[in-house]
């Protein structure tokens, strides 16, 4: 019933290949099928002024789009001269899921900036750049440990990502480009390897929902997020 | 316990002054307790391009903060020469809150711009925005009515929105910014006037929660917007 | 003769609420017929690059539109990435005139803005923000003067101001949008409350005036900014 | 009294060098003792929206520095990103003045841009920008007219524009910007060849002053306005 | 005596991997060393207004670089607001260079546009940009070719570059960046297959070259510009 | 055969007025036939970022053309919010110009902007910027050694440029519009006055060329240079 033949409750295929550039302290190239993002993680020394002397750290995002990621170009965000409304929603999303999972006394005031740059895209790639920036973060926060600029771990569980929603009436896990497009509700699902919640959006356009379609979703979700920090850990081990 | 004297599941007073402007299709003056919004409705005829000729309508938003409408003055954007990420996020959430709630048929194609603009704020500035911003749309809607534009009702259930979120560990409604300030976990719950649900945005920022904690939110979500949309029909009645 | 059925040197009713919101130092909310302005003043301990260290104080003020204050909904300055050509001309001068009535040493070495936003439009906003803008200027100066931060009044004198021009042959005093968009010469006349000049400003545009049409001008602009001072008075009393 | 030892009511020497750039339609170089000043007029067959098919002709002006026209360096505005607002309201007014002489039924649908570029500045370059601009102009409508585009001459009589203010206590025209600096009144008074009134500004900061200064100054820009006229007639023979 | 250990004349180990993204009409995923370039070519049916219905093709480029493409991170453009002056310049040069070997009548009236964006550079970028690009338009045209929509080959000679430059006093081939940082002179040298010249580029910054140093870089040029030749045919054979 | 009726290798007639703005600490305004360019110098105590505390001084430049500087009136750069792209190359190659003729040690710690203006332009503006510039800085520099503020001459060799390109089939020197627009291939040749290369760049849009023409290209530029550096000595004596 789901134009890739998927299950209802079937994940797309993950892979994370580490280190995929050599200048970041941490990388990784996600891939949710064909949806490719690489995410970066850099390490500063510096804090917002915000947070100046107070000892705690910061992990913030930047996410883009390469003009030809998707099926028709989209202008170059650089040459527009700005950012557009979904680059800005979606990274201040990542920037506040990746906070949530880091113990910012332990990591102190430094500051790592996980940028997020889909490649190629199919759907899900905000999921797709919170699951993958947590792996740029973990190798990043490793090197710290290593170096024993960090001792104890600020990185206590796992933080994953995973879209579902109502497709064709049915709810149903993960949705790609063509089950995205067609959904008449969509939920992004930010937990932790442990279960825990993050952050929840629901969302119909055209539509409404029941809380009893929201448990559905929940359900499902909690289940992909599981699949997914098996497979960061798997990376980052 | 809450700093304001309310119980867990008080709302702030609600008042909701309609035909506040004279040149707006519809305008109200929108004070859930200390946050003041006024919301403006333009009808215009022209669509966005991606609808021209498709004879369906259009709702949009937009969202913006008087520079003193809070406790420290903030640099009015117009100067700073583009909306910050948060009017960005917020005035699309308004946007999709109440596209949700149209039959775009019956409203024929043209395009109906919400302006929200925050007079004075105390939390809950975007939510505001989308029960007032409901009542200019609904007064708006009203007169092309009326002059028989449109012929069938496009708004078929009214849309009101509430935050909720654990302040000092307990769940309570309509969060105030004493209370939002200091909340570990808030949510945005956006839904109609029956009870369905169109958005629902949990978040937690350096902290988790649990399906039982956002069930609880969700009760108290349903109480609240059962006020708020009596509070609609009232003035717009 | 005049649509609005006034005598030719008749204002329209000026109304100012003070204290309108409840952050500012100083605030009001002043109409002239239908012209709506919201005026609120921010004190601040710092003051501009130029004149740190002198001992000097700063007033500056800032202007904008609501986008549906007009008959036709305008672009959000802030959407459209900068501020018009109107709308920086008309700060300025809300800024010189207000600054003409302070004694900056007096002041002390702290800055004050006052922000002028206009709620409804009908001609003549420019001048109802200088006359507003004065009143939160007066308000948040009461307060440093209470608290001891400013000891001899800077404020000596009320400034206010008050547009005329010639409509339909005559001259007229107070024009509102009508008026102004049909008159072939209009002025503003800026004034202290004892009758001195601080700013005039008069310009045909398709048409040219004599010196004993000034003089006629500048005759209402007398009586109309005595009018307006007393109104000043009686709300800052 | 006067740095330059001018009397007081003694201009600058005045200079126009027509045809100061072979590619515009007219042009001038005007200098104003040391304020020089490069006016060029270009015609264009397309008018602004707002009057596409009215008949009517249209004429703007725009006006630059360049970095180093003044005594210290100032940041060239391309690369700041926006013109000032001291730039946009010079702009503004030479574009009302020029239009203010112009027959605009007699111009036809056609705009002409009257470009201002300060070389060197040396005070009231807004008025050099206005007396040497009209001349651009007359010389680019005579080439309209010899080509018979142009039947009946649009512009009747001449524009032009001079400062005066308060220095050292007593009125003085034509201020240099030694002058200028210190000055506790200004004002820029532009009007037609014939000695009718366009536009009068007058503005003190920090000060005020009395209808009867105002009335010096105007006997001042009077005298002055009909020295520039006779050299613009001069140098347009 | 180069930091990597080759011989002054030997390039870098050259890989091409095509159809790396599977939305483009055409792209591959060049690496020159650790200079990594992601080219993808976008075939659209408008022209730049300029050539509206002239017949011609167009091809044009854009370029840019990942945050964290280098050792330090570099400001996002799109978060800047701008694209920088480097930025501006070398996606110029790749667009002139690209269309030196177009035959525009052959393209007929359609735009290719050729993204090369950087994900992990090494020294000459602009270079491999530009070679990478090459064969991503390539495979654009065979689709074009394939499908009949062009039926001449608009690509008579492949497009290649090389950088060259004098270190440590001696000519090299194909700098790296620990060499192109030192560098006294370098050059770019844009070729075609056969030898032929389209664009060159020699520059010195504190230092200053002779004509025989500008020969021996050309020879040095000339010989790895003949690798790529190949390597762009292998690639898309 | 030209345009001009010049021989091949005949420059356009050079002139240069030194000291033609008085604010300026260097000036001049070039003409190189019917290109007119204006170039000031600025001295300033701070430098760039990156130097800071280095001893070394810098010299940087900016460059622009007056709307009507061309045969069709160009939009102001000021006015479109951002400076072009031919703009920012041009710029960026006349500052890497005159910094390789500069020895910074000797200039010390403080900063040189040389501004190039175009006034009118017919071809060659950057070769003429260059040109001028370097006359502009010389004179700056000549009143640093004056004051003593810099004790050792920093310029050693003068820096200029001229343009030459294959026209009609012909290698010819010092390209004008009518020849550039037509040009198969041109180059910029820039050197210092005892002919030592400092930047070459040749291209070609739509076409290539040989080794061989390069090197005629070459040999014309030699010549034109020379004449250029013995005009700047004369000029500057």
């Amino acid at each position: 019933m789901r134009p890739s033949g998927r299950d209802l409750s079937e994940m797309r295929t993950v892979s994370i290949e580490t280190e995929f550039t050599k200048h970041a302290e941490g990388s990784c190239l996600i891939k949710m099928g064909d949806t490719h993002v690489l995410c970066t993680a850099t390490i500063e020394d510096r804090v917002p002024p915000f947070i100046k002397g107070s000892g705690l750290g910061w992990v913030t995002a930047e996410y883009g789009m390469l003009p030809r990621a998707t099926n028709t170009r989209m202008r170059r965000e650089a040459a527009s001269g700005k950012q557009g409304g979904r680059t800005v929603e979606i990274q201040r999303l990542i920037g506040r899921a990746l906070r949530a999972g880091v113990d910012r006394v332990a990591l102190g005031e430094r500051q790592i900036t996980v940028d997020c740059d889909v490649i190629q895209a199919d759907g899900g790639t905000r999921c797709a750049s919170i699951t993958g920036g947590w792996v740029a973060l973990r190798l990043a926060v490793n090197k710290l440990m290593k170096t024993g600029d960090v001792i104890s771990d600020p990185l206590v569980d796992p933080v994953a990502a995973v879209s579902c929603g109502i497709y064709a009436g049915q709810p149903v896990l993960d949705l790609d480009y063509p089950e995205d497009s067609e959904a008449g509700v969509d939920g992004n699902f930010i937990m932790t390897g442990s279960g825990k919640l993050i952050e929840v959006q629901m969302s119909a356009e055209g539509s409404v929902f029941s809380r009893a379609q929201m448990d559905q979703l929940m359900d499902l979700a909690e289940k992909g997020v599981a699949e997914l920090a098996a497979a960061q850990k798997a990376a980052t081990a």
